[in-house]
């Protein structure tokens, strides 16, 4: 049977894909240079053709943290079950190996050229041959399970973990499923097209299988139109007091982990945080516009704080109204959340949408719904220097005050140490285990 | 607070999109002339921008049957509620004219345009402003529900029930879940935006609380390089043998109804079956490729029949090897789907791929793992003149013989009669209430 096969492609980027696919394809194995890397970061390769786009993975951070955000995600935490430091090295260099090539618009591994390997399973799905790189960036990160499992130093880690990879606490209204929390690994594939972004992770996942196995998965998305703040699944523009990623002072000072005593290793890292925040959206959509912006804080339509005209004006806080109430109602997610009342702190989000279909539910505020609703929402990704100055207060006040509460739980949560990126040559993490 | 509000924009399609979207958004609540729709619908809109792409609503038949792929979907079912003939007509009146706005790139209903609205829930989620129509198509059906429920006549109905509307026999290897099958009302949305196809369900299902509540909901996908046939989440090419939709003679005897003495009103209208299928993909991506190859009847990359060198050349069931044996195995996929193989019988598949995050799954079938794997696979879709010749016995002989079954398992299941278009000023199967 396998004699008469047509010829094999060996990358995807190289069957019908134009000459920018190709140009990126013909990188792959040799990593890129530093110098060039940074000089793609800071120029980044913004073809027309979104399928066409090119994200560098080798440099000084990992990519899918400052990256302009892609269409869509698919996020997943696995739990170590190896007992052996060095099926833990083996795994982080297969997955920066496999990583680099998929970024760049690769299979996983070579596919085979020949019948000769038609009697073993392929190295990759194939699925997504043809659809060229998508812009895919992967994103590592270590969960508190790395360094201590269950009181055990499986790995020699345990001295290593940041003090910053701390176990986040139980928040007020907190309904997390153990099934879709916590977790050892993660990969955050993000890509502008979905499947582009699930074939990354099952194909990383299938290299960890008898190593790490799947804990949870997710995909999301995100639609906006073009060169605007996307709008989430509540209607209000979403990320618009983001830190600005174009300016370096304040990534290095909200984002960028620096070369703290504890784990020097994180240098140039992030600590990530995931929440799965389920939205009740039948309800939300049965409530009257006025109390949808006060509880944002935002006017709907053009996203301006209320009491202003356009989406990027200046959030007042002290402003008050002729009867000496403030304009932005003291519970709104707008007031809760901006860096004034939070100590100057920030957080870069990178938030998706989710949809996964509906299930039985039982809302948990008035008028307390028990029915078949959109089990939809979002996962909320947020990077930060120091969860313990950023997430964790943050959403601490959030948890408590939000009018928001109203129509979100959290049903997923875990916390990661996003390493620096990789040098070509050398694997994701190699700081942890080799100095 | 409301005083101050910014204008608010009529519908999205005037937000910020280019020509295409506002000739688009002109027509709105005026409908397309028989004449102007058929011209539409022999010339299809293509732009380059896919998000400024319209389909046309109103028309002998409805869109999202013949309508080339969009790139996402929602479907979903809804359980009526309501024991009156008139709650459901105008349930329908509704949703019709929701759908004919949301198409043409229009909110459900226009949004306030002063403050006056802001102390009442707006009348659409507001959350695709800005977005354009993206190709939208919004598909109706009528499950058995709405004819006889639990042996009752709710709507006068039961009489004019058609024949081919059966109820689907249970299948060998059916792993039903309830809550995923069934439904007295359907809903397809198919869009090239996966918020805007779930936002038009989502706003239709609201104008339904009351009268119908949602039974189950689901998004999928589909990737594709552009012109080329996709790739499901198998690694093949998924629709080669689908009877050319350019050809009116093979739709009229395969796909749409006609005037049958016991449902004169389905003429023009079809039958659409939706399964919901789940892929142990985990286990699929071990398996090695030329068994992979043997189970589609098809080579992977190339996506030619067994034997054959290009994806197009015909399926040759009677070619044998040298040793007499047959080149396309006897219980592969393309021989058991094949039209020869099913005394010339056709449907017109138009599937999606879905991607549910990760649950606990228990394999039926060797290695019979127990883990946590993708909740993925595949939303058949398919729509035929009468399932009794078209996905009844095919599905019967797959279902037995089919060697994908040991990756493949069925877990949701629905049939509906998707009535002819509506005329402007009418409503989705006004001649079965009216007639």
């Amino acid at each position: 049977m396998s004699t008469d096969h047509p010829p094999r492609p060996s990358r995807r980027g190289f069957l019908k894909a134009g000459g920018a696919a190709v140009a990126a394809g013909a990188s792959l194995g040799t990593g890129l240079t530093t110098s060039q890397n940074a000089q793609a970061r800071t120029q980044p390769h913004a073809p027309a053709d979104p399928q066409l786009a090119v994200e560098p993975f080798y440099g000084a951070h990992q990519g899918g943290i400052v990256t302009p955000q892609q269409s869509h995600t698919y996020v997943a935490a696995l739990d170590l079950s190896t007992d052996r430091r060095e099926d833990v090295i083996a795994l982080l260099r297969a997955w920066t190996d496999a990583a680099a090539r998929l970024t760049q618009g690769g299979t996983a591994a070579p596919l085979p050229t020949d019948s000769a390997g038609a009697s073993k399973a392929a190295p990759d799905s194939g699925d997504v041959l043809g659809l060229g790189p998508c812009g895919l960036t992967i994103t590592f990160g270590f969960g508190p399970g790395l360094f201590t499992h269950e009181g055990k130093d499986r790995y020699g880690l345990a001295a290593r973990r940041p003090d910053a990879l701390v176990d986040l606490p139980r928040f007020n209204g907190d309904q997390l499923i153990k099934e879709k929390t916590g977790g050892d690994l993660f990969i955050q594939a993000c890509a502008n097209d979905q499947q582009v972004a699930f074939h990354a992770v099952r194909q990383l996942a299938r290299l960890a299988y008898g190593t790490a196995a799947m804990r949870w998965g997710q995909a999301g998305f995100l639609s906006g139109p073009r060169g605007q703040t996307p709008r989430n699944l509540m209607g209000f523009k979403d990320g618009t007091n983001n830190p600005s990623t174009a300016k370096p002072q304040l990534m290095n000072e909200f984002v960028w982990a620096g070369a703290s005593a504890d784990a020097p290793w994180m240098e140039g890292g992030t600590y990530t945080v995931v929440r799965r925040i389920r939205i009740t959206l039948e309800h939300w959509d049965n409530t009257e516009l006025d109390f949808q912006e006060q509880v944002f804080g935002r006017h709907k339509y053009s996203g301006a704080p209320i009491g202003k005209k356009n989406e990027f004006d200046a959030v007042d806080l002290k402003a008050e109204d002729k009867d000496g109430n403030p304009v932005i109602p003291e519970n709104s997610h707008v007031r809760l959340s901006n860096q004034a009342s939070n100590n100057g702190a920030q957080i870069l989000r990178r938030s998706y949408s989710y949809n996964d279909g509906t299930n039985f539910y039982i809302e948990r505020w008035p008028p307390w719904r028990q029915e078949t609703e959109y089990d939809a929402g979002l996962i909320f990704i947020a990077h930060q220097s120091d969860p313990r100055t950023g997430f964790i207060p943050i959403n601490d006040r959030l948890a408590k005050f939000d009018m928001m509460n109203q129509f979100t739980t959290h049903v997923g949560s875990a916390i990661f140490a996003v390493p620096p990126g990789a040098k070509p040559g050398s694997y994701i993490g190699a700081g942890l285990f080799e100095t």
